[in-house]
């Protein structure tokens, strides 16, 4: 499906650790907003929960994406493998893509 | 902080049941990120998981906004009560925004 | 394709002159968008100028969307027209899916 | 304010046509919506046109980044000018940043 090489090394593998904290945070958000409908709380208050958990996982979104362009587009690039570089920036860009429009 | 009448009865209660189920999957999908991460999957990879759960809950949230207006909004119109029902849209259009905004 | 009611009246009517002045605003920076990329600015502050536009455009959205929900929701619900005030909201939901997704 | 570099040269340069017609359409769809709210065109009508016109500017966006990624991050690469190259990237992210959340 994507054009990952296999021996891979991918960007975001230096802050693994971060990223699973973030992501551990996320999931701690989902458990919250379910005890918010099982307690029955009012609408407005999860919607500003769903917001809030929203713009928690855009962060992550953003984050992978700046590594991936910092890493597997910028290491085609300096290795010279335009057609590399070329299917990286298509890739990230239909990922821009889905993340603007999601 | 939000204008939850006492009694309160919240529009999205009678499918509470539904809702539930919608943000256990999505905590499974923040778990599935984890495991991801864990496993150093792709970015790209990763990235396509990250908008299928942003419009899960997305979609959690559009529900939710349907069903206060329906209730909240539309109830206290039609008691006649003016100044409840101008509180209640104000409320449901700030959660608009933050959505668009999120 | 709407449920438009003949007789309208329209929640944004009150405010149209200001609906205009923003939109003459929008239209305006659309033509300064053009202006960027026929003097070949840069892709980034370009860029910039897309999200300025953006917002603007979401924003008479969000006041569009309060204005009928204020009025047309209110209306039937308040004249006790419950079917009108759900095909009401139905097109209001729609439009709020339309108005996150883009 | 931005990186722009005085030879200049961008990357969306070699579509600017394409550019243009794109924005002058834009800027058509901004006289329709101003059309619409003149003759007092209903609420839900008026926002699917604003909906579709925040999805043709962000089509714009999209590809204006593209662009950008591709010629400047890329060339900044290939020159092995990591410094730059990361200037560019980091200025990528926060224009994608603010497409996501406008």
């Amino acid at each position: 499906m994507s054009t990952e090489p296999p021996e891979a090394g991918h960007g975001y593998i230096q802050s693994k650790d971060a990223y699973l904290a973030r992501l551990r945070r996320i999931e701690g958000q989902a458990r919250g907003l379910q005890r918010m409908v099982e307690e029955e709380k009012y609408c407005i208050d999860i919607l500003t929960q769903v917001s809030a958990m929203t713009k928690a996982l855009q962060a992550v979104a953003l984050g992978l994406l700046e590594d991936h362009i910092s890493h597997c587009v910028v290491n085609a690039a300096a290795a010279g493998d335009h057609a590399e570089a070329e299917a990286k920036i298509a890739e990230a860009s239909n990922a821009i893509a889905r993340l603007v429009r999601s």
